[in-house]
């Protein structure tokens, strides 16, 4: 079933309003087996609107469309419904009779704006806004089906999942959307899809999207599967697409790399503690977004002079002398001074040159270590990361969290 | 000029991702004089971009589109667009040895995939991409104007103020949207608007929006300016907006928070250490956002273990065992205790419960005590937080930031 949304408002076409409704109705008429293939947004001018309807009932097989439905003169929704269908606008008594009802019960008169919005188009089934005032309409029209909605969340929300989910349902005929994804770390975008698009290309059906986000690249892998079909086609794609990446892949359950490792340290009963330079405070506020990761972060110490280097994580001043703050030695020293400082397990550091200003030829902006130590074993990595500085420094972040996975997937391993 | 806005890719049309380089489009589209009157999100499939486009060429004067330049066979924007045209697609040898260029830079190897980026339709101006690879294109068709480019906010958003806006301005009339705005914390989005209602609705022809955001609400005030007509009414409203709200206004000129104390630091010489709890780090990172900001900001410690409270802030352990660590005395002794440990002139804290667990009766989640001290002064403030864990962490740091800002300001009062 091929869904599109229409918003309708000109207060969306301004840089200070968004369309979330289409959020809310994707994800149920996701859920409810359809896929939505267009979005669009379009102001108060009718012929704008009626232009949109048009070419939605053309091409989708529901159309659901947000806004336009209030009692202003701006609200033109129903008759741009109307005469894109060809139909007659006509006002309905028991709508009307309810419209005058919910406005006594408050005390208020009812003027003449607000009986527009007991004008229905001729053939509508009504759908009832239990919180508010505009009533909704379900059309069908040759096969394709029209669903006008208010545009206040708090209304078309109980609307749709009272009046509008279950007809959706029964379109579906039982078809429903699959969904898999591997998050990905450490390779780069056009390097991962030019390694994994032979595999799912050779998958019929199914549709995969590689997204690069701040924290890391994420493979969607979606499938529309049959009343009484299974899954096991899906999941035979997504182990030959691990297979492939092996432990760039760092999870296939939709966890975030600040879970994994979570999980990781709380299964070996390890804590950690970190030192951040240019970071300052991003690492610690990514481990933190997991509730309960106060059972193996203890904390750490945000050194972002030199002399809080020295002072909190004993980095001597021979290091910094020699190799400079933004060094594999220093990036160490931290790594082992913040573990003794807090008495963890683990300690983690990251030392880097976010810019725009402080690079030179030799350590230009973007250069970054890493510094990792159990007390028995201590190592580092170097990057140099693209960005502007705010992403200089979520990569930082991003590449002390993985060096940490590796770090202690290889201790189990040992052990 | 009629303006609309296309955003290509599959990842737009789930329910985890929006649009937003819409909202930055459509600000800079109506600075330059056009309006936007239609917005439209289509996915990866090749005949529905093409159909987009042409729809949006027909009715529209200028059409921009984002996202599906990339590397991956995914990325379709380049290809819809010739066919749309009806133009061929080429190789240009100067994009092209400028991406290998690129590669080489960062010491990786070009695949095949990548060079797909170096394809541009036939007539097309090409528009550099600084911060990325893909370029964009600004194309002619029959008096109408087609510009393609980036989807990642960082490397459009440059691309669109060097290379499209200066075009735009020449194609505008010489009215202007003007545009003003208030930067405003501490204090309920709606008492705020019952507060100021009462000024800009006196000011015709004004649009006021006010937004709340994870950071602070904004107050936008907007207003069309005719050609030789001045912004003197607009200025005065806001100095009328800011006299009703007083100090809970930070900005005028569009500062973040982390912006007006970075100066008020700077301004006064002062420097900054901060010892953070529940937030583990947020407050370190917001404030580093800042460029330069290593002039005032010494580091911190992330003490989310009470042993850290005691080891690296020396927080009394009687401190501890009398009040907690949630506590106006603990926040107090941890604003000592990092300023002394950094040698800082002020010392800022944050203790309190983010959730899901950890409440009581006496103490519930968000519950949140901010300390401060410049070794003369010290004091602390308390506040229950509404929201989820995240949100409390957020909160909790821009209640941090802002007092911070009225000791700063107090300060420079006194002296």
């Amino acid at each position: 079933m091929k869904a599109e949304i229409i918003a309708v408002g000109s207060e969306l076409l301004t840089p200070d309003h968004i369309d979330t409704n289409s959020l809310y109705l994707t994800q149920r008429v996701c859920e409810a087996g359809g896929s939505v293939h267009f979005k669009t947004v379009v102001g108060d001018e009718i012929g704008e609107i009626i232009d949109a309807l048009r070419a939605a009932l053309d091409r989708s097989d529901l159309v659901l469309v947000s806004g336009g439905l209030g009692p202003t003169v701006d609200d033109r929704t129903r008759t741009a419904a109307a005469r894109a269908l060809g139909r007659p606008l006509r006002t309905d008594a028991r709508v009307l009779g309810a419209l005058r009802q919910k406005f006594a019960d408050r005390g208020f008169r009812m003027n003449e704006n607000n009986e527009r919005q007991a004008e229905v188009i001729e053939g509508a089934e009504i759908l009832d806004n239990p919180r508010g005032t505009a009533p909704g309409m379900w059309i069908e029209e040759k096969g394709h089906f029209l669903v006008l909605l208010p545009g206040p969340p708090r209304e078309l929300q109980p609307m749709f999942e009272a009046a509008v989910l279950p007809k959706i349902r029964n379109l579906g005929g039982g078809e429903r959307l699959a969904c898999r994804s591997l998050h990905v770390t450490g390779i780069a975008e056009s390097e991962l899809d030019a390694r994994i698009a032979p595999i799912y290309t050779a998958y019929p059906g199914v549709q995969a999207t590689v997204l690069a986000g701040t924290h890391h690249i994420a493979v969607h892998l979606n499938r529309w599967i049959a009343a009484g079909e299974g899954e096991g086609a899906l999941d035979e794609l997504v182990s030959r697409i691990h297979a492939e990446l092996g432990d760039a892949v760092f999870s296939t359950a939709g966890e975030t790399m600040e879970e994994v490792v979570g999980r990781l340290l709380r299964e070996s009963g390890q804590t950690l503690a970190v030192a951040e330079s240019c970071t300052a405070g991003m690492l610690g506020a990514r481990i933190t977004r997991v509730a309960g990761s106060s059972t193996y972060f203890l904390g750490g110490v945000l050194c972002y002079s030199n002399e809080s280097k020295q002072t909190l994580c004993a980095v001597p001043e021979e290091v910094l002398r020699r190799h400079g703050a933004v060094s594999a030695e220093t990036a160490e020293a931290l790594a082992r001074g913040v573990r003794r400082a807090l008495a963890s397990s683990i300690g983690l550091s990251v030392t880097g040159i976010a810019g725009p200003g402080g690079g030179s030829e030799e350590k230009p902006v973007g250069l970054v270590h890493i510094g990792i130590s159990d007390g028995e074993r201590t190592a580092s990595r170097q990057r140099i990361l693209a960005g502007d500085r705010e992403s200089v420094r979520e990569r930082s972040t991003a590449l002390a969290l993985d060096l940490l996975r590796r770090f202690l997937m290889r201790a189990g391993e040992d052990g």
